[in-house]
């Protein structure tokens, strides 16, 4: 037990508590005041939740690093590598993060909301989670199987990443401050286009970005085969020779780093690259038109475009 | 969407309904009277959350049975046999889990129950939750690993089993019909004993019982090196032969019949077979004395006695 918080504790120091921020910022873009410990308290819950969703990903991914460091099933393996061993790391991970779904609910069910904020706030977290889930199913299911439909990309994107990490964190902390339907869809009109261009930037960060920066290995989404928006883009615009070399490489569990050169010159050469980064900022200036639209206070309009910049330009 | 649902739904047909059933019973032998609907509900979310457990148990596990049919991480693997097809049947059956945790919680969200009966109930789905991950972390802890330390199989069985199986759903449906201490108390002095020999039997039956009744291989926990009672007490009065021949068998994947007769021969030689089953008797006696003792209603002792003779004679 002891154990197993511990790496717990240890896993979660490393998050950028994204989802606890924006969840904050729902609220006080909603005009919260004097329930400040509650919205704390559920925004603490969403991040333990993440928790789980990332080492249960990790797994699903059979990714080996994680904020700069080996995943949680690594861990529990240890230095074995025969099949005993990794089923072990395997089990204990996947149990790992049924404790923290578990962790999360209890943070959930002692924030102190009263029974209207729970009333609000509850279905919007399932719905969230069910999101993430389904997001999570379609990943699975297009991984390995490399397709240009550049829109099914999209859809993934928007469950897996836009709503479940930026949409419905607002919406939570909105709910929490009592935030009435226009609200609510100012929230998404700012969080749907910002998500999608936080994805994007790291569908490239996962192939260009710097270890020491992302704390993961830019090798790990091109050797699971995923189908992101920029593989998709490489072979929609690609020629014969590019999409049988995309289709040999991305996927290739033993990819190298030479390997994975000759992929990022083809996202060059078909024009992937430059197209994701135009979509990206056509987002960010749709996610900035969404809140110079919106009833939010002020305050939260000012961190609310910061975080947008960063969320885009971000190396990390 | 349609096929993870599909999926669940035939995977949840097939359940006997122990938890629910103990709910129920807990409801009515704390003197339940008006709010049969939200005991139902939450009876429901019980099994849901069990769906969750069992799917999870069954990757860790590495089982290719359960109730008589593939389990899920197999079904999603289908024919395939590579290690792709293999590693998308086990992270599509994770995330059935994860769907089914979270779909436990709605129905646990929209039970109706008021809010008195909402902060009684919540904890002790929260400790049951957490009780029964740590039960099965030290299970996974100790498979592979056979030893005679037959108080640590018991340790695990009063977490993984008696308390999640029995104790809990018992408290939970107690605490609906607003049950105190006292009655909770009595609950636990019936539930833990019976909980026991429910796992004992279990054990047994691992080993013993037919598959046409069981549903699951009984070559499934021999294979797994699962460390039950019956292991540890044969490892315990076994002779050198014994213990070794023990130890090359249990957790051999390759594990065949003849081999699993053979561990047989040695649970009966080394009285380990006749030891389970006096403890099984040992305990259904304890729990029939608490159950004589206890406040609840006559009608609930009734359909109480009956689940404990049940429990404990049954080959499935």
């Amino acid at each position: 037990m002891a154990r197993l918080v511990e790496l717990l504790q240890e896993f979660m120091a490393g998050g950028k508590r994204i989802r606890p921020v924006f969840a904050v910022l729902g609220w006080q873009a909603a005009g919260g005041m004097s329930d400040m410990a509650a919205v704390i308290r559920v925004a603490a819950s969403l991040e333990m939740f993440h928790a789980f969703a990332l080492i249960h990903d990790d797994v699903m991914d059979g990714s080996d690093t994680r904020r700069g460091r080996p995943t949680m099933h690594r861990r529990f393996a240890g230095d074995g590598d025969d099949d005993r061993t990794e089923r072990y790391g395997m089990s204990a991970a996947v149990l790992l993060g049924d404790l923290a779904f578990t962790w999360s609910d209890c943070l959930l069910h002692t924030a102190g909301l009263t029974s209207e904020q729970a009333s609000a706030v509850v279905p919007l977290i399932n719905d969230m989670r069910t999101e993430v889930m389904l997001g999570q199913y379609l990943d699975l299911r297009a991984t390995g199987e490399l397709t240009d439909d550049v829109d099914a990309t999209l859809t993934v994107n928007r469950y897996k990443t836009a709503k479940y990490t930026i949409e419905r964190p607002l919406h939570i902390g909105a709910a929490i401050a009592g935030a009435d339907a226009s609200t609510l869809a100012a929230c998404t009109a700012f969080a749907l286009p910002l998500g999608e261009a936080f994805q994007l930037r790291d569908d490239l960060l996962g192939v260009y970005g710097d270890v020491r920066d992302t704390g993961k290995s830019r090798l790990d989404d091109l050797r699971a085969g995923k189908n992101t928006t920029l593989v998709a883009l490489a072979l929609r615009h690609g020629d014969a020779t590019h999409k049988d070399r995309l289709r040999t490489l991305v996927g290739d569990p033993a990819l190298d780093e030479s390997g994975a050169e000759e992929v990022r010159t083809i996202f060059a050469a078909t024009g992937a690259r430059d197209a994701v980064e135009r979509m990206i900022d056509d987002r960010y200036r749709l996610a900035l038109r969404a809140l110079a639209d919106s009833p939010f206070t002020p305050d939260a309009v000012t961190a609310l475009e910061h975080l947008a910049t960063t969320a885009t330009r971000r190396n990390a």
